[in-house]
């Protein structure tokens, strides 16, 4: 990827609008960032937005490249080749992240190791111990830099191999700032990822999003001392929405923080007391049926996973044609998310005509597509 | 049941040689106590015993009686009605029990708590508060009256409700010592039930066979704090042998008291935080797969189990037939444990004639029926 090719790349994904599944659907359709920005202004007006998009300008996204490089970091593109494997199987993959480390780090057979920031001496001690066995088994232990159970977890298995840490703000704002050495000797041992471009600040809304990237990076997640409505457990619902195992480590029911981990095992999660059960049920690949059905949202062949059949990215439909699809869309949809292929199923359209409109409507604000391969109409959009 | 009766059945029941199986064939066989004690020595003789076998004096018993009667007791017998209705439901059923108490405490839906001796605080403040909010929902709780897990249970039963305690020794050799006042408060608020007759001391081969007596008078058993090995397991298998409901609470993976619980979740058993977790779970019944398939353990029904198809209890075979019975069975068994219903698939003679010859054969000492409706040659047997 050449540095030009870097900076439409980075305008696109940093487009207002522009979604994981909007970027990942112009690029498959246009074939470059260039076409897909040219063709943007274009396809969210026929999506029925009116003020033109805000794409960036070329040199504000060069200045983000800049003190990216500045910083020792680089920026990894959902399209290309060097961007983390599993992570890229998820509907809502970002389009871009920011690394520090080693980005091979990010590709390896990974399990995260998730729990309560307040965990307890004996919880710390686990999470320690797991993830020193997990590391020296070979494996990448994924966190997110938090205290409690995510510092212990990476202190782990720094003293053994390699760790991630995935962080809800930029790179250049460690959070919690006393993890801040932590996260530096992580990225000189393994490697530390953020959606958020570098100056964001980490905020309460961006906690969910680096909990769906640990899960997306592994292969799957142990939860250690996690209490009911815990962040932890909204990893562990990622994690199984993308078809990734879940293992949870039993406590004892007079401690709060043991409920939520407890209660993963009742709803089926392997019960993990040693390395040994992690082990035992890693499987090489996650399971199909967490894999988007989407079949625009395929990407190169994942190892011992088979590839769904490719579609048409142009609509056989002549222009005339994909405004009545554009209505018909418009009447099927309601606020309440509904799968695209029952969509498509209910349409007289093709699947790429029906796609398409969905990309438009995206574009200019209108739909919002949620992880599972559906849609929703969103009433008081932008338009 | 005249004095007369009862004297002639603790004479059978405690006839050398006449284990609970025996115990219940000879009745089902020859309708009463006196007439299978009449029949035994033929049948030992025909199954290849040489001696004459040791069936106590009328006196003994009689002696026995009076005892268990000056102590407050009461006997029960296998075959009769008042017999606890689950634990009659054993291919092992004790043919006689002793009980100190309410029998009725025996009859009533009861759920078995065990766990270590040397419990934590928190495994023995758990064990309490399940008990009662278990007598509180006007479930019996059963154990074992032994220190740790057992003595909370019981005292945590005692605050809300009625708690059975099944001993290892005889009823009037409370063990361990110190429990003897808690033995006294659960005779006067439910029962306490002993299969060792009264003058017993415990020893360590009584402790299974109390185990199996804590199982089979519960609908399910509660495992609180068991490391691997150890008793409760013990009283986990045969829960689940006797399709009993098998229920853990979990604890930290880095206390050894917790590995034998977790394990038995990770096996299946229900996890269990709270007395919900335990009342979702218990069904009405023993599950009908726990229960022998023998005809002829068969009794009268039990309320919303099938019954099993009744066989004649006289084999239709000639002397001269059930002589060349013998040989064939003998033949076919081993010192390894076969299915009776293999046994009696592989003969050409009724399966009336196979379990007469059985039953021959175990008071001759020379065959051992074990749980599942099994047996095996005694190939060193008192013949």
């Amino acid at each position: 990827m050449t540095p030009a090719q870097a900076q439409q790349h980075l305008r696109l994904a940093r487009t207002e609008g522009v979604g994981p599944v909007a970027y990942r659907r112009l690029l498959a359709r246009f074939g470059s960032a260039e076409a897909a920005l040219e063709a943007l202004p274009r396809l969210a007006r026929a999506g029925g937005r009116k003020e033109m998009p805000n794409i960036p300008a070329p040199a504000i996204v060069a200045q983000e490249i800049e003190r990216v490089a500045t910083l020792g970091a680089r920026l990894l593109f959902l399209d290309q080749p060097n961007y983390p494997p599993l992570l890229a199987l998820l509907d809502h993959a970002p389009p871009v992240v920011s690394v520090l480390g080693d980005p091979a780090a990010l590709s390896a057979r990974a399990v995260a190791l998730v729990g309560a920031r307040n965990a307890s001496v004996n919880g710390q001690r686990m999470a320690e111990t797991l993830a020193a066995e997990l590391a020296r088994a070979g494996l990448v232990v994924v966190s997110g830099l938090a205290r409690g159970i995510d510092a212990a977890a990476h202190a782990g298995a720094l003293s053994a191999g390699r760790t991630v840490a995935a962080v809800a703000g930029g790179l250049d704002i460690p959070y919690p700032p006393e993890n801040a050495a932590l996260q530096a000797r992580i990225a000189g041992a393994g490697a530390v990822i953020a959606e958020a471009p570098l100056g964001t600040a980490p905020a309460a809304r961006h906690f969910p999003r680096r909990n769906r990237i640990i899960a997306g990076l592994s292969l799957g997640v142990v939860v250690i001392e996690a209490a009911p409505r815990s962040g932890s457990l909204i990893t562990a619902r990622l994690a199984q929405e993308a078809g990734r195992e879940l293992f949870a480590v039993p406590g004892s029911p007079l401690d709060p923080r043991s409920h939520g981990s407890n209660d993963l095992i009742r709803q089926g999660a392997h019960l993990t007391e040693t390395v040994a059960d992690v082990l035992a049920n890693l499987p090489d690949h996650p399971l199909r049926q967490g894999l988007s059905r989407d079949p625009l949202f395929a990407r190169g062949p994942v190892p011992g996973v088979a590839e769904p059949a490719q579609e048409p990215f142009e609509p056989p439909e002549a222009a005339s044609e994909m405004a009545r699809a554009r209505t018909q869309v418009i009447d099927l949809l309601g606020p309440s998310p509904c799968s695209v292929d029952d969509l498509v199923r209910r349409c007289q359209f093709s699947p790429a005509a029906i796609m398409a409109v969905l990309l438009e409507m995206e574009l200019a604000g209108r739909v919002q597509t949620l992880p599972g391969n559906r849609v929703a109409l969103l009433t008081n959009g932008t338009q």
